[in-house]
């Protein structure tokens, strides 16, 4: 039997998502073997995550200084604000480089399924945000699942009155789709939104 | 942009067999969003693998100490020795507590794709073992894939001569296989090992 050291690690492992009791095994033996280049870089890159991260009070991020890079960010337009349901979602829109604002993130996404309510959400803070005015524009950037869009639709409700111009991503064809490969919803959805051809 | 650290870590996280770097990400998400859940037992369990454990002089296995616990067991049978390919190996074949004696680990198999010579792996260690006497049984423990078979063959004829019996472990349907499918290979295999109904 492995020590119990080693099944601490695995279970610890195992416990992330995507990965299972069986690939957890196998990473910790990686680990093990190549322990340099592998174990100590990753056991110095938690303690740096456990010792410097917080969670930013005003949107949500997750970064070294609170508030964080993108809220002290003098350049960043203030005027503006994305919605999303989870930092990777933020982290997945700073890739693109695309969006010139700031950030809200929710922790999550309504779900009757999962018991996750309004007030487990960070709406009201959102709500709060608005009201303290200086904000002209909100992208509701929920996933185009049931229930992000169950989300968005309730954050709308919400935010009637505000006088602020409310948007959502546009759904339609992804990149490269292929219309014989995509599903009835993303088709019924991109032919719902057709747009003249310029 | 998501910090540096962040950064460090998915880096980390997406070395490690069967995480790639998407996956990486949301396992990073979840390790900051459940931190004191996540995060916090994954890095005191590498710090104690890290801090603990290393590998047995005499059979490769991992361990807390040096002879491992297998090694050090009296009661473990020691004129039966059991090769295999990795430390994983090992473990499954300690999970299903059929084998009674100890083990040497090779440190992986032959590969001239990887280039992973003879002398890469723990063969000598291995030939010493046997020569220093007191061992009967022999058993090749290598996985069903042409490498693991290759180093079989390689290892059986380093061992020629040795007063030993060595055996290999059996080749055919595993339990609950369907015929129907199964590869042609293992079925080949199957028939070639037909036995008399007892």
């Amino acid at each position: 039997m492995a020590s119990p050291e080693i099944e601490a690690l695995t279970q610890a492992l195992s416990r992330l998502p995507g990965l299972g009791p069986r690939s957890a095994r196998r990473a910790v033996l990686h680990l093990i073997k190549k322990r340099e280049v592998a174990l100590v870089p990753l056991l110095r890159a938690l303690e740096q995550v456990s010792e410097r991260l917080s969670t930013c009070g005003t949107c949500g991020n997750v970064d070294t200084t609170d508030p964080c890079g993108i809220c002290a960010d003098p350049r960043r337009d203030s005027r503006s604000l994305c919605v999303v349901e989870e930092v990777a979602d933020l982290w997945a829109l700073e890739r693109s480089h695309l969006f010139p604002g700031r950030f809200h993130v929710l922790g999550g996404r309504l779900s009757a399924l999962e018991g996750v309510r309004p007030e487990d959400l960070a709406i009201d803070r959102l709500v709060s945000r608005i009201a303290a005015g200086g904000i002209d524009e909100v992208v509701l950037a929920m996933n185009a699942t049931l229930e992000g869009q169950t989300t968005a639709h309730y954050i709308a409700d919400r935010l009637e009155g505000y006088p602020i111009r409310l948007t959502q991503l546009a759904h339609g064809l992804p990149v490269g789709g292929e219309l014989d490969y995509l599903d009835e919803g993303t088709l019924a959805q991109a032919l719902r939104a057709r747009r003249p051809v310029a």
